[in-house]
């Protein structure tokens, strides 16, 4: 089995060995840009693992792992427009350094240049390949239209943030997985309960995002903490105390995070007070653990030798309980 | 064969059966309005055509002129944000009747339902339908770019505006074209001279869409002429112009398109003496008669009966001389 530093390795030189630039060099220039090469690369990385977990040749699914990479940025990149998000990654997102323009552009070629990777697969699993990739780029449209819609609604449910995380980022993670998968003939049985293992982890990691954003260690998150509340983003933690506070509470907690005039720090402090009084730290690790015991629960089930699973098992647990 | 009358028929009947909507509804509806019920449909009727003329079944090639027809509205909708158009074809454009959000994310599900009706072709032609999918997308997002950068460049050639028009429009009519073709199992030849037809009468189209926006007939043109000396464009008309003016003509007509101040009519009327003075009506005239002539020259060298090539004839003569 190939390690995760080795299928990272392997990945990144694939990467910079791809000539993404054409005439005009206006339209390429944002997109180089926004595939950061400090990027983790879960997606591709995740591809890949799959590929060898049934016994295939990675070699052959890194057009698949590269398409994966693009459709992951190409959400980015546009996801960052309609959220208005100056920073990304420490870096300026392509909206706010070009403009949004640019960015809608450089999104949409992104998409076609994914397309382009996510075709060049053998003409037995072409079919199959691309119905999961279309299925999971239109899935990540609805959960971006979902988040949207979040703005406007003022009663989020824990199962509208769920269904939501899920189509946003969970979806991809099980399309990377299965179209591995795909690509090393794994039988129908196993890319289900791998597709579902993906889900599984995905949307730990997404909680996990939400749980580090308030409770993260500023020295290690290298992020200030409390920025979800700022935003006043519709998070695990934010719903989860909404459905668990009593009616005074809640309408307290709903009249702190909208309020526009209180300082940010105070803001962050007052809520943070209720979510510790609501237990939300705590509840917020146990579904972590639960989508994490899950996870490794479709791994169990999945008709592979052990030793074959370490590395996605490993890898899970990172993603997953990660501390940045 | 079939007339333009039956395949628009036929078309429209099979693009009405389709389900566009999934949930979030707020998602599809921008979609479900952006496919216009008045739309020409010209490039899946160019894909059935094709089709037809080499004897396919028109049937089989459904799925592909809907992924074109979805393809061509797509890319109408991020344009629209870009160039902040508030009004196609009668209607609010989706970014003016939405909101700009609502217009990427509309237009990122439309291109991935394309994808999705791109994929539905036999095996045995399926991954040259895609290359010539992907190619025409990236290419008008290459075009797209090409338009956006001449409203920072004050000098457009006549070489720079047709290499504009090539990528934006005229691909995706030689696209529309060749896939129909490929589906009813052209041979190489009669593929590269149907693409090349469809790329010239793309060009006339686009060069006729210049001309009647300031000298069509009011009456039957429906929209107010002179729209595009108000918004600056560096048309076929302009760039010829300047082409062909004096150092001091060209120094005028610059000065007229760049003036802030003067009223629209006034604008307009000055322009058009300065176009008339360069005989540019009778110039672009002349062009759309070249791009014609050479369509029907690479028509000629198709290897099929004359009876059958009667439908591209008539819709090409159509597409270029239409007077609205």
């Amino acid at each position: 089995m190939y390690t995760h530093q080795e299928l990272y390795a392997i990945f990144t030189e694939h990467l910079k060995n791809q000539s993404f630039s054409r005439d005009p060099k206006e339209l390429y220039e944002p997109i180089i840009y926004a595939l950061n090469p400090k990027g983790k690369r879960i997606r591709p990385i995740l591809t890949l693992m799959a590929c060898d977990l049934f016994g295939g040749d990675i070699y052959k699914a890194l057009p698949q792992a590269t398409a994966l990479e693009l459709l992951h940025n190409f959400t980015l990149i546009h996801d960052d427009i309609m959220d208005q998000s100056p920073i990304r990654h420490g870096k300026e997102t392509v909206f706010k350094k070009w403009d949004p323009n640019m960015a809608i552009l450089a999104g949409d070629t992104l998409y076609v240049l994914a397309y382009r990777y996510a075709t060049q697969a053998s003409i037995d699993v072409l079919p199959q390949i691309l119905d999961t990739f279309n299925e999971t780029a239109l899935e990540a449209c609805e959960g971006q239209q979902r988040d949207l819609n979040f703005e406007k609604i003022e009663h989020v449910s824990r199962a509208d943030y769920l269904e939501m995380s899920r189509l946003k980022t969970a979806v991809l993670f099980g399309a990377s997985l299965k179209i591995g998968a795909i690509i090393a003939k794994a039988s129908a049985r196993n890319l289900a309960l791998l597709n579902e293992f993906g889900s599984n982890v995905g949307l730990g990691f997404q909680v996990t995002d939400d749980l580090l954003d308030l409770y993260g260690d500023e020295e290690i998150f290298g992020k200030k903490t409390g920025v979800d509340i700022i935003k006043r983003k519709k998070t695990f933690l934010f719903v989860t105390a909404i459905e668990l506070a009593d009616l005074s509470t809640r309408r307290r907690l709903r009249a702190l995070y909208g309020d526009e005039q209180m300082a940010a720090d105070e803001k962050i402090s007052q809520v943070k007070a209720i979510f510790d009084q609501l237990s939300i730290r705590e509840v917020t690790q146990k579904a972590i653990h639960d989508y994490y015991n899950r996870a490794m629960e479709n791994l169990d089930k999945i008709d592979r030798p052990e030793p074959a699973k370490v590395p996605l098992r490993q890898l899970a647990h990172q993603l997953i309980y990660r501390t940045q």
